[in-house]
């Protein structure tokens, strides 16, 4: 006889880092996301579906805290032609290359909005999975920060339409040349030669992003000498004097009572400063188009906290959080804290094109903002399971096949138990696990008297949880022998008094 | 100064192979898919969206024509650990590892659909992606032919679900049992080692798969020595003497006039053979079922020829093919062919496990039954584009936006015109790039008295391509002003004469 080759069994497990979704999940996800693009299709934006691999070089390097050449991305070389691809870690630099490619055919501006999954080769940890959803909008070549102040209004009616009502919710405006204009006078930005203190800027930048975080203190520490954390790793900093840290300190800490008193203390902040004057113009500019449409600052305000990590702002950014609590895992109050965020990027496009081609746009973490439904109770999938017609003879599958037809031809959610159909406890463990709310049940008995037994597995349920007495029993009938041609109307009843 | 690093500029495209889709072309999937997912709902199937990244051995070798390990598949190691990792190939072989994974929480059986894109590290062609959808449905662990002639009769409801009607498309029934039967009859299986002529057995089905593309020639050519392509190039056949062949070839000429005749022919051809008698037993079941449940012969049918190319099936296998013709390329028509495909796979899940686990399930080739219906004139997005606020005065920006948002609120798809708003001949060749059948105008003139200007762009492009009279025009103006107060009651009815 041959030899049997052996090979060891694989292991039935995902790679590290990557997960599977299942039946409510799924269903959640996409009822929200429904929702979302329903709004922004209603807005005017176009669906985008690019693909998810792209040459390494089209991608380039976007990624916050990233310092080895391609970390952070799923990369690998053709076999044709060696060169390297890459899964793309964001929606946005796969749309400065669409846009690229395409600009001839496409409308000016370019509204459209993507939803799918992203890849980052990162450190998996709790929570933290190296392929995820994001869900974005944006909007290219319109230069007006009227499209920021559109993206920031579209937002808020987003997160209303999937469930977080006003008042849960606030969503953050601040603006990059503000934030230079400020470095400027601090002098840590030079405005005849902006790419000279660009490392210590990126610090600054990510420094700043951290204060929810580390704190000002540890914030402070990071514009200076750099910081050590509690496992003793050590941070550079971005070197700062006392006097330029005390100026950048003040910038994140100037929010005022309302707008117009922010706007004034921004003012005071960049005098000097052609760029921060330009930076705060447009940020009033924003508020005004904001207030004009009511969307005052009890759903958009300006916060000089806000700066977003990501390296290719270039004005106007902005981040959505939720301010309502949730427990931590110790069973504290927090925050909610941010699902969402954006901002403009006036030169991403131009890495290809060589013009300068405006842009602004917004990415929300899907599986973020699914949590906080969640976290709400407001997970909105339809989670009943299908009607379950048991089989009770084998001989006569395509009798119970009919039953499940007619159910479903009236839109009914039924299906035939294809399982082993000897223990009959089975096959109501199965319903149960389905959670099916209804089984049907046609055995020789029932056949030759005409009947089908319709067994009402949610009753049933709460009748043996709540142990009522014999005449709410009788009343309420768990189980109950309805002639075949009665079970589509007896079934439709049943589930409206169950739903 | 510095010295200014200069890079080259990235090319603004997509890898080889890969492609990107834009408006309409997602809608119209999206439409699609959500019909077919409302037809798996509804038969009791759940969603699951698994990993996009699977680990190599977790995968497995299943793609047809393969020779090269790991060829067909995007690959590369972990950086961590030097494990291969892979981008899933189908939807199927991570049903297994998922099932095989979270077999004690998943009911018995479990029906689940799944959607979502697949890679092939192929050499990509005209209409030939490297990145493609598929939308499969799948029942793990049941065993009974009940759950094959369910999964059909599903895809005949998926495929009228989606627009392609009754006698437009036909669905193939056959089983693998009865080709091993055949084969075994004609020597080139030995029942007692199944393992012994594998290699040869795999040649058969190839060819046999083949039919349509080679003609009965092209496919005897394969069974006995090999063939030579057009282009020269040689592929070694399976090596089957005269008679074996005229047996294989005899198989797939076997159906007859109807079901019964048909399984009538197989029994003849089987005898003697055990394996093919229980394939037969397994078809008639199939058609049994299916007759019962009012799926005939214009739906689906018994056809020996269909094999499909792929190693793993055990048992049915089933293929839809869409009936009516199209043109090709050179202008001649041609049968549309197969865009859904499937059948048993007992053995995949037992690869994890150790343990036999029955399976089966269909693919639907998400971009030729997109095709399909686009080639019927059934794609069925909604493409109108949104009505276009226009920009006649820049100070003026909020008030047009409380125009599009008064619009939006009311349901209906609004955007307000975000380039540069100089030329006013820009702003309606945008509106016309954008679909959009009206635009809204209010300059100072129409401020001061009181009224807003819409202009139907799709019943002025209709005047204008008619050339009508006086009166017509007059009766049906393509422009009118209107209050202000009234441009959402004038937009509504504007939408619903032309929609």
């Amino acid at each position: 006889m041959a030899k049997v080759k052996k090979q060891p069994r694989p292991k039935a497990e995902p790679p590290k880092g990557f997960r599977d979704y299942f039946g409510a999940d799924v269903a959640e996800r996409k009822a929200m996301l429904d929702r979302i693009a329903e709004v922004y299709h209603r807005h005017g934006f176009d669906p985008l579906e690019s693909s998810a691999v792209e040459t390494l070089e089209a991608l380039g390097k976007y990624l916050p805290d990233v310092d080895r050449p391609n970390a952070g991305v799923f990369a690998w070389q053709e076999e044709e032609d060696g060169g390297w691809v890459a899964l793309r870690y964001d929606l946005t630099a796969p749309l400065a290359r669409v846009y690229a490619q395409h600009r001839n055919d496409l409308p000016t501006p370019y509204r459209r909005y993507a939803m799918g999954p992203v890849w980052r080769n990162e450190k998996p940890g709790p929570g933290r999975f190296r392929q995820f959803y994001q869900c974005d909008a944006d909007t290219v070549g319109a230069a007006s920060v009227a499209a920021d102040a559109e993206i920031c209004a579209m937002l808020s009616e987003a997160l209303e339409a999937v469930g977080i009502p006003r008042g849960d919710y606030v969503i953050r405006v601040n603006n990059r040349k503000v934030l230079n204009g400020v470095m400027e006078v601090a002098g840590v930005l030079d405005p005849a030669d902006p790419s000279k203190f660009e490392e210590e800027r990126g610090i600054v930048l990510r420094a700043i992003d951290k204060l929810d975080r580390l704190g000002p203190d540890g914030v402070r520490a990071l514009l200076g000498e750099g910081r050590k954390d509690e496992s003793g790793d050590f941070t550079r900093g971005a070197g700062l004097s006392e006097a330029q840290a005390d100026v950048v300190m003040g910038f994140m800490d100037a929010r005022r009572e309302d707008g117009p008193a922010t706007v004034a203390r921004l003012r005071e902040l960049v005098a000097g400063s052609a760029m921060g004057a330009e930076g705060v113009d447009e940020l009033e500019e924003i508020a005004a188009l904001l207030d004009a449409q009511g969307y005052g600052p009890d759903r958009i305000v300006i916060d000089p906290s806000v700066v977003r990590g990501l390296g290719y702002y270039t004005g106007p950014v902005y981040e959505a959080e939720l301010t309502f609590e949730i427990l931590d895992e110790k069973g504290r109050p927090r925050q909610f804290g941010s699902v969402a965020g954006g901002g403009r990027y006036d030169d991403l496009v131009k890495r290809f094109t060589g013009q300068a081609v405006p842009a602004t746009g917004v990415s929300i973490g899907v599986d973020r903002l699914l949590a906080a439904l969640r976290a709400k109770g407001r997970g909105q999938a339809d989670s009943m399971g299908p009607v379950l017609v048991t089989v009770m003879d084998r001989d006569r599958m395509a009798d119970y096949q009919a039953m499940a037809a007619e159910l479903r031809a009236a839109g009914i959610r039924a299906e035939v138990y294809l399982g082993n159909p000897k223990n009959f406890g089975n096959q109501l463990k199965y319903a149960d696990r389905r959670g099916s709310p209804l089984a049907i049940i046609e055995g020789s008995d029932e056949k030759a008297r005409g009947v089908v037994t319709v067994k009402d597995l949610v009753l049933g349920a709460k009748l043996a949880a709540e142990i009522t007495s014999n005449e709410e029993w009788k009343a309420q009938p768990a189980q109950e022998d309805v002639p075949r041609g009665d079970l589509l109307a007896h079934v439709r009843a049943r589930l409206g008094r169950d739903g």
